[in-house]
């Protein structure tokens, strides 16, 4: 059977930063960052034969083409999901359909109309489609936004295992003393206490706002090409060992009620099986990963699916937050995470690279391999890349 | 290089057929078509690992996993434009990343609202995006529609070539009578002659009513799985010996007009570059295509693009319809294209499959491979099948 292992190469990034207002359109944001990740890689506009983006973040590719001045492609794609756009890139490089191709995402979701927020609107725009009836069985209750819908799962998980916020607040406090350290990070110089986790209030029971990642302006671009021609290029490669993608029974964005058991993160244990499957390693081979903190309480139950400890043993897995720190066991979201650095997906493959190249602001002294999730509540996706 | 040549086949399809009112939901018309294509290539639901769709058609895959009972997958992606989820699928598969794909498309485009067709709706979801500016150059003079998008196109090309509408209403003319003969068609059994296409009502000149691909209601589904599995399965396969996709400078969706020349599909002619590159022939190995005759205009236009005649030629290769029927140079949308069918991509491929298979309606006798051609006067996508 054909395998992606070790055919793609990560061989350019860039961010423009993130802020609450950037002040510029999408378009300039994305154009910038993309000529900034080809110079970074160390090619031209030309060179370029791909392009894929999430379907909800930024404008249209043949608009990008034009700015960046990207003449003709073969292959230009957009999907939905945590970082999918990386899967398409990385499996058009392997089969051999694209040579080259940029990962690009562009969004004021801070000082803009954050991307797919608009249920009326959506609901107007699709209204011959049963795809929103799904909320009309919890928006009536009030679940009507992404913290609302994980809240009832996060309560649900702390009930089962016992788990108390003091435990899962480490994964906000480890997270902001690494973002500290991250000039590109929006809480840069910022670093959280435990008492200020617990002291914050509460948004949607049992989420207060240190759990969840704040939307921000700016966009990243990633650069993805064979992995023979990687090592010609500017930049030390980061091969693509593995990338997946899971979807499992039951499954909706964010609100998988109708499972016998919402306490749990299936898409993310079919992620690593694959994963690990197609790498060949497992996670005792892992020191470093990048998880979605989208919601601070989805990385210990990642960490679970993830087979980084048993079922039920995240919150012990984070508490007191030295496994997480650089040196513990699983260095985790060494740039801050998306609640250090903004909610913003591309950001933790970027930091993944920076950890394989060597020039992290919180570095891992033997980062071999690093993990990548994202997803976290809904379709799963991830890569791990190694040096 | 690696190559998708023949690394995998369609190997189950299947149409809801096509109506102007389904009196469905696109759920309902979705589910019953996948599994309806999965009992054609004689699998079923829990062998799928994949599924792939237009953005703007029907419903999230992950409520179409759970109505088909379909339990994992490790590969699920939205896309745009034209049957780019085929690429999707196929890519996919040859990069070993799954094993068994379902693309599907379903639509109430004629009794509901059209997808994409709301340029308020959309402003109001993106207005952080420049997405949407393109408009302004054009809409406030009266383009608000696709068919006055591209009937600016349209009439440049007949002026620039001196084409007459005699000539183009061969097109609309040699797919009714195609169409006629399909069960399934929308215009089944009712086939036009070219009198009544010239006196057909003017829509956006240069377009006649007849030039126009009519909207409607239905659902398609296409199994693609790999080369070696779909030699054990119930039908011939029809392997994919190439799938391609293509985008060019300037370009926009229907609205090329900052090009020095706005009389060509440059798409196409990448994609048709492309296809003959990784297939290993040419247009003169061809005698079946399907071609996307959205709007009849095109066809001329996409037969110089795609190397079956030089350019400006297109017209008179099609004038008097015998070129373009059964047994002629280019048997022509065997199943009586968009324009007879319904517009609905996605049974472009599956009338090649059934060419491959010896099951069209208006069978060639010798179609051993068969070209697909989507998207003309925006990003094209295609392919080549061979028995």
């Amino acid at each position: 059977m054909p395998s992606i292992k070790d055919a793609a190469a990560v061989v350019g990034v860039a961010t423009t930063g993130f802020s609450t207002d950037s002040g510029r359109t999408e378009y300039s944001l994305a154009a910038e960052c993309i000529k900034a990740a080809l110079d970074d890689a160390g090619l031209r506009p030309e060179d370029v034969d791909g392009i894929v983006k999430d379907v909800v973040d930024g404008i249209d590719a043949m608009y990008i083409q034009k700015a960046v001045g990207i003449d003709n492609l073969t292959y230009a794609s957009d999907s939905r999901y945590g970082t999918l756009p990386l899967l398409n890139a990385v499996t058009a490089v392997a089969a051999g359909i694209a040579n080259t191709v940029v990962y690009y995402r562009s969004a004021n979701n801070a000082s803009g109309k954050r991307a797919g927020s608009d249920f009326r609107a959506a609901k107007e725009t699709k209204d011959e489609s049963l795809d929103m009836i799904r909320y009309d069985f919890h928006a009536p209750f009030g679940l009507l936004t992404p913290d609302g819908a994980i809240g009832m799962a996060v309560r649900r998980y702390l009930h089962e295992f016992e788990v108390s916020a003091e435990q899962v607040g480490w994964v906000p406090v480890v997270c902001s003393e690494h973002a500290a350290k991250n000039p590109q990070a929006i809480f840069h110089d910022a670093p959280i206490t435990l008492a200020d986790y617990i002291d914050s209030d509460v948004v949607v029971d049992p989420l207060r706002v240190l759990d969840c990642a704040p939307d921000v302006d700016g966009a990243i671009a990633i650069v993805v090409t064979r992995a023979e021609r990687a090592v010609d290029l500017s930049q030390p490669p980061a091969f693509v060992m593995a990338n997946a993608q899971g979807t499992s029974t039951e499954g909706e964005q964010l609100s998988s009620y109708s499972r016998p058991q919402m306490s749990g993160l299936p898409e993310m244990g079919l992620l690593g099986d694959e994963l690990y499957r197609v790498a060949g390693i497992g996670p005792n081979d892992i020191s470093v990963a990048q998880l979605d903190d989208r919601f601070a309480p989805l990385v210990p139950m990642q960490l679970e699916a993830l087979g980084f400890c048993e079922r039920g043993e995240g919150a012990a897995f984070c508490e007191g937050g030295d496994a997480l720190r650089v040196g513990g066991r699983l260095a985790l979201n060494t740039n801050g995470g998306f609640l250090g650095e903004g909610f913003s997906y591309g950001t933790n493959i970027i930091e993944a690279v920076r950890q394989i190249r060597g020039t992290s602001s919180n570095q891992v002294s033997d980062a071999e391999v690093v993990l990548v999730a994202s997803g976290a509540g809904g379709p799963a996706d991830g890569c791990i890349l190694r040096r």
